[in-house]
């Protein structure tokens, strides 16, 4: 099964203490897809500008992404430039120039509306129930947020929440949204909005997965060397949703699964700048961190 | 087998977000000793003063904690006096009275030098070296520092790292003591300090366990309450130390098992203020939270 991201595109410009990268390849369905493209073929709605280089597109197309829902819009790329404190954990924004994602009207090819499975990336909740409605027999719809919709667009988000099934955020985000400090409490918040699934990343710390019916918690996979956490989040979302596409199904045992192929696949985003490490990266190193983290946190037999 | 501790013995007055509890039974040893007696049988070494209640003694030795080892010296039992950010991750201390802990000299009653398993609470580095150097057949020595021993005592510190089995330590201070914010790295350089095994203890988010030639990362478990952290990190030490001393061996699995039972243990820790709920609690809600445990971060079968 294919799945299908709506997101930003962007350019990135990035400090962290071990370095810096300028201008490279970013956005949430860039890391979304090269992620997901290791275990299911991946549809892309969402927006370049002309100064895009055709480089950028290569890569994800060789990956196994469908481009023809990327719009290439008259205007420059959105760009954002972040740095990353000594715990890199914190970060500041330093610049965000909006471009052509400002007018951005996610636009579906045809076809692309049969897709049953589709992550709605960070944006506009407006956005994100758009793409919702002409979605013709979704099996599994998730999404991201971030607290600018949390405090600018409650009302719409709402809405949104109401009619996913599954919500992947970060745990700060989760706070935000709940109004509660504790992950558990927060959790069981959001899930009273509608989802039935809440997913909630905790970066260095893993992931915390909260439903009706199960509850799973799993630390990230250790890393020695962390050079730039920008688009970890992303890439964890583009291997989970990709996992549950590639059949696995939507059932507590798949899920699981599928949390912890984002969770290792995300562990190699961090270890280089931008998406270098995932446009480099082979599914067999995959599959060997699986099992190796299998080692690493087992306990019961 | 049984397991010998030395550690502090306190008064605690504890300002948490949730409440307060003023003059409570605190300190290491009574944290550790109450953890790791659901296990095996404790021998506490450490010292009161003439202030310190009946009350606390009997629900110690009900507990099956050896007092032979506890000395009343003149004078008033040591005092602490701490306040929980919202964040309860972060505390200040906002007064400590050593008191009868600053002239505080071990003293080992015939027969506890046989013991085997041996946990040295935070404390001065020269009195855990003089407590190790007492014990004719040790098995397995842990111990705990903290940021003033790893400023002040680094030289006296690391003759004790030489001669331990296993470090416990929270993430702070693996980092403090190592100069690597990465955990990875920080549990590999202490590793070159001495121990075989580094423990470190990361509160909400788990446990990381690096050895030479195994490691082990394992969530928390995810509790929707927590009323005060305080002797979490400790309980957590004891029921793994009481769950080694019990029968289960040093190896590799026993290792795993008795990282989680000390988890799971110190979880119940942090559902009421001080000591309460570890009093109060059973050795069969300790298993049947750690079989629930088994659920909640199973994924692989």
């Amino acid at each position: 099964m294919s799945v299908l991201v709506v997101g930003s595109m962007a350019f990135d410009s990035i400090e962290t203490p071990h370095g810096s990268a300028d201008r490279v390849l970013g956005g949430s369905a860039a890391y979304f897809s090269l992620a997901a493209a290791f275990f299911a073929p991946v549809r892309i709605v969402g927006v370049v500008g002309r100064d895009f280089p055709e480089d950028h597109l290569t890569a994800l197309s060789r990956s196994g992404v469908d481009l023809e829902g990327l719009q290439r819009a008259e205007g420059k790329t959105f760009f954002w430039h972040g740095r990353y404190h000594e715990d890199l954990n914190v970060r500041d924004t330093l610049e965000v120039q909006l471009n052509v994602l400002e007018d951005f009207v996610p636009h579906m090819p045809p076809g692309y509306e049969d897709t049953e499975y589709a992550f709605l990336g960070n944006m506009h909740p407006d956005a994100q129930l758009d793409v919702m409605s002409r979605l013709k027999r979704p099996r599994l719809v998730a999404c991201d947020t971030m607290d600018h919709w949390i405090h600018e667009n409650p009302g719409e988000l709402r809405k949104v929440l109401e009619r996913v099934e599954t919500v992947v955020i970060n745990d700060s985000e989760a706070r935000m949204l709940s109004g509660h400090n504790n992950i558990v409490r927060a959790a069981r918040a959001i899930l009273k909005m509608g989802p039935r699934v809440v997913l909630i990343k905790r970066g260095e710390y893993g992931v915390f997965q909260f439903s009706d019916d199960a509850t799973f918690v799993v630390p990230a996979y250790p890393l020695e060397e962390v050079l730039d956490p920008t688009g970890a989040g992303d890439s964890f979302a583009g291997a989970f949703m990709g996992c549950l596409a590639s059949g696995a199904g939507t059932g507590d045992r798949a899920l699981r699964r599928a949390i912890v192929y984002g969770n290792v696949t995300a562990s190699f985003t961090v270890e280089d700048f931008g998406p270098r490490r995932l446009i480099a990266l082979e599914r067999e190193e995959i599959d060997e961190r699986y099992r190796r983290f299998v080692e690493l946190t087992r306990f019961h037999d």
